[in-house]
């Protein structure tokens, strides 16, 4: 469907237009591939005054995933390895006439932004911001099909784990093994670094899996997700091996599973950001955990696997309908472990049943 | 040894002050690992005027491996989450009294240079281009044992992988076994994404993975390497599947093979860069593959898989003792596949006994 990056790139140059730059120069790879369908590594797109051109340099080893030219798009491919696409599309925005180029001033480093004064120092360099980001945060009904599949994918690696004998493996053969069931069910690969914490361990964000061995009574968390063509989704869960959860890992799970369930119920288009982050950190807090909150409850997914909008106390802005996003308070009681809850769903107008769960394994406690 | 790092920290404060700037400001996440041993997801450090500062933001997600404070280096985390502790760290120096701060403008983005512009009007900003790559260049022996290491794991991942059936699996299948055999041998993990092609996907420098299937008479091409304390190596062989290879598989194996030979031999202290891609370069070209030659014969590996110095055609400078590169010629024909040999080798004076070979699986053309 080329017709669907031309739609993107349309909405883009309206904004840049709006803000006095006929031309622009998209450097960071989500951006590209949002406004492209995909291109080769290091590619960058100039949204022309004349025409687009998605610039790479040629090379032999250009990924197979070959850029995908469609109507208003010519492809670019710079004879000689080596040279900057950035430069060489700067160049080319000043063949074209452009007066001015908006550039990501995010993404691109000072020495490569010095690089474009230099080769076209009669081009006026303005910032084109988070313009694309902002673009991205609302997904069309393609974007979260591929969304729902990538998380039919980690539900799947994750039940056919939970089936399996647990005690006595280490996180990072549990990391490994999710991420190879991941591959077997269809992923591109994994969505993110995939995170198994046992005992004192558990309930830590972005946990690094170590050589430490499931035993038994400990919490076990585990975070992982699929990539499919090219969109990023996750799911957590804790668990508790053995036959009886002791009393406070049932209170702490039965706590931190409140406080999801609330951030959960917050997702309605409108709801401030903010707000939603604060119904699930209030039932934390009233709970006596102020201090050693996560930062933020919850963030957008798509081509990247944090994204915009952020579900955090300072965030601005609100809620829309179809922006998929995670939900994912957790408490970590040092030298003891803890519970982190996650899921990814997306937003719908209450009309429409409310948000929609994409991540489906239970949140009930297992104990395994 | 935290001394090590002191060591480190002490020549790149002689480069800049050399130039004129009395402190600087390290963000390329290799390069702070390399002057402080280890550093949190974001890290940054200031080689300050009165005392070395590592700055990172504060947050409970912190990975497990903390910094290391040692002698002359203070670590400070930003209290709250969010900011940007480049920006935090010109603000320090701009306190200690500094006049000039040199920063990676090949790092920075255009955004945070700004933000540090406007947080600390006073400061010249200077660039410290590629001076910690530089130093980094010429490896100590903690880091050629860390390579050691890391190629014997890669080595042994490889050798298991050859003991079991091939025929029949998939591309995907075999590359993340091999990622799993590395972790199990003790890599902290791969070092880059595995590469395993088969039938016409062979000899392609980088391949990603596809469904392909082994089959009888395909050439296989498997380029791996193992992360070990933070040092990447890499490996890549290419076999032949069955029983008897036909005549052009020998013909083309026997080419790539003179050729990476070629360049391993001319790996000499003093040879330039330049040289030795034209040594192994020019036995392909000799032979009529004057097109579609990879743009490189081989690079640097260290903190980074692709780092310091380029072995190509354009590349400027002369090999020094003690430094490990790649050496990985390879031919790949249209339709039909084809071959690439890749070691990681460390230069070393003739005296010695000339470039150490650390991966030392055999370059025999194995049918399997």
């Amino acid at each position: 469907m080329p017709e669907v990056y031309e739609t993107r790139r349309a909405r883009l140059r309206e904004r840049c237009n709006a803000s006095g730059s006929a031309s622009a120069l998209i450097s960071r790879p989500a951006n590209v591939r949002y406004l492209t369908g995909g291109a080769p590594h290091g590619a960058v797109l100039l949204l022309g005054r004349t025409e687009d051109l998605l610039v790479y340099g040629a090379t032999l080893d250009t990924p197979a995933d070959e850029p995908r030219a469609d109507g208003g798009l010519r492809v670019h491919a710079l004879p000689s390895p080596g040279g900057d696409p950035a430069v060489a599309a700067a160049d080319l925005a000043a063949a074209q006439g452009a007066e001015s180029l908006a550039v990501e001033e995010h993404h691109l480093t000072v020495g490569r932004h010095r690089a474009i004064g230099s080769v076209a120092p009669g081009l006026r360099l303005a910032d084109v911001g988070g313009a694309v980001e902002q673009l991205r945060v609302i997904k069309d009904q393609e974007e979260i099909s591929c969304l729902r599949i990538g998380a039919e994918i980690a539900d799947q690696a994750l039940g056919e784990l939970l089936e399996s004998i647990l005690v006595g493996r280490t996180e990072r053969h549990l990391a490994l093994e999710l991420e190879r069931r991941l591959v077997d069910h269809g992923a591109d690969g994994p969505a993110l670094r995939t995170s198994v914490g046992t005992g004192p361990h558990s309930g830590r964000r972005g946990h690094r899996p170590t050589d430490r061995r499931v035993e038994e009574g400990d919490f076990l968390s585990v975070c992982l997700g699929a990539t499919y063509r090219g969109y990023r989704c996750e799911i957590g869960r804790t668990f508790v091996i053995g036959t009886s959860p002791a009393d406070w890992q049932i209170e702490l799970y039965d706590l931190v599973f409140a406080s999801q369930r609330a951030g959960r119920e917050a997702l309605v288009p409108g709801a401030a950001y903010r707000d939603v982050d604060h119904a699930a950190r209030q039932v934390l807090d009233s709970a006596g955990y102020t201090e050693g909150l996560p930062e933020s409850t919850g963030h957008g997914v798509g081509l990247e696997i944090d994204e915009e909008p952020q579900l955090a106390p300072a965030a601005m802005g609100k809620l829309d309908a179809c922006v998929p996003v995670t939900v994912e308070p957790g408490v970590h009681l040092p030298g003891r472990g803890g519970v982190r809850i996650d899921d990814t769903l997306v937003v719908r107008p209450e009309a429409d049943g409310g948000p929609e769960l994409l991540t489906i394994t239970t949140k009930e406690l297992l104990a395994l």
